[in-house]
């Protein structure tokens, strides 16, 4: 099985020095390719920013904003028989990237952003057979914002996670199938919170495969 | 002689998720760290978020956003005989910070940022006896604008550098001392042009003492 997975922020450029981001350290990400190439998958693992080796034995493609991540995530949807969608990718980006750095005004600055493309959605709207397991991370209104991605981008599934997972070594996520039915709940190191999720997105694949 | 730098980039949060900051590895303002170090001085290392360890024998005060470096500096200055203000401080942060992480809207978004405060002029305007040595990081009329922070930070020299060296493990920097007049070039890793400045810095703090 090749599953695409995307890890990491990605960084949405002011000017050649600036940007907007966030706290992502790609953990989460680079855990779940880990325990994929583990488990015997191939793996592409498509990053944006962060300070992490990839695992040996894995396709690794770094990226830097959201429009080169959703590039490189479109190439390689094609070949992929899955997609994780573990990045923190960024939401809005500024409408213009100044050259070189922008010098201080002296006053306030109104900065005009812009949505990014939503990569899972875009990829979900092709999926065909493809299993496509997405991540959501929310502080109020969970659930249902996490069921209303799982719809908007035609996941099989998703992962309901909150902001303190962010940067830290452990996480406690939910996993919530397309019917919108908790089917486990995960709670520990990325490391065994990966594996758990590889191994449950395994037996979903062989099971979609063997129909 | 004790010394307080400064490295590193700054966060500044939109939310408690998104933040607007620089590429900012932290090399320079580590490397001089660890030179003042090499050198017999004392430090005090004040940084934002990087992926570095702090020099051992150095008091190391690692900050997230520019208002927490601010107050850091604020409580190390008096203590201090010279500042080396090395990082790379966000100018601007937004008003406000919300709670939680912010939906998307479906729409694009204006985001009102304000300037921070100039840690190293308000240090600067109370300097005494102390040296102060600046960084300014110019892609255009470089060294007009690094003469004009010279003179409103109140330094007694000031870096001048590129936006090339954001991030990179080598850097060719300019020194320029407050009469406007080019003291020196260094290029090289970040460490060897480090060692240089450390250098020039400590004869002109003993050449200060002397007087």
């Amino acid at each position: 099985v090749r599953l695409l997975i995307t890890a990491g922020p990605t960084r949405e450029y002011l000017d050649d020095v600036r940007y907007l981001s966030n706290a992502s350290s790609g953990q989460m990400g680079f855990a779940l390719a880990q325990a994929a190439v583990d488990a015997g998958h191939r793996v592409s693992l498509v990053s944006g920013p962060v300070h992490l080796c990839p695992p040996a034995g894995c396709d690794y493609y770094p990226v830097e904003t959201s429009r080169e991540m959703y590039e490189a995530c479109e190439r390689l949807f094609l070949g992929c028989d899955g997609v994780i969608g573990a990045a923190a990718v960024c939401d809005y980006r500024p409408k213009r990237r100044a050259a070189g750095k922008l010098s201080k005004t002296g006053q306030g600055l109104s900065l005009e952003l812009e949505e990014t493309a939503d990569i899972l959605a875009a990829l979900g709207a092709k999926k065909e057979s493809r299993f496509i397991l997405g991540f959501a991370l929310e502080s109020t209104d969970r659930r249902a914002n996490a069921l209303r991605k799982l719809g908007a981008k035609n996941c099989d599934a998703i992962v309901l996670n909150t902001p303190e997972a962010i940067g830290s070594a452990t996480t406690s996520v939910e996993l919530i199938s397309r019917d919108g039915q908790t089917v486990a709940t995960y709670a520990g190191s990325k490391p065994e919170v990966a594996k758990s999720l590889i191994a449950w997105l395994t037996a979903q694949i062989a099971g979609q495969q063997g129909r």
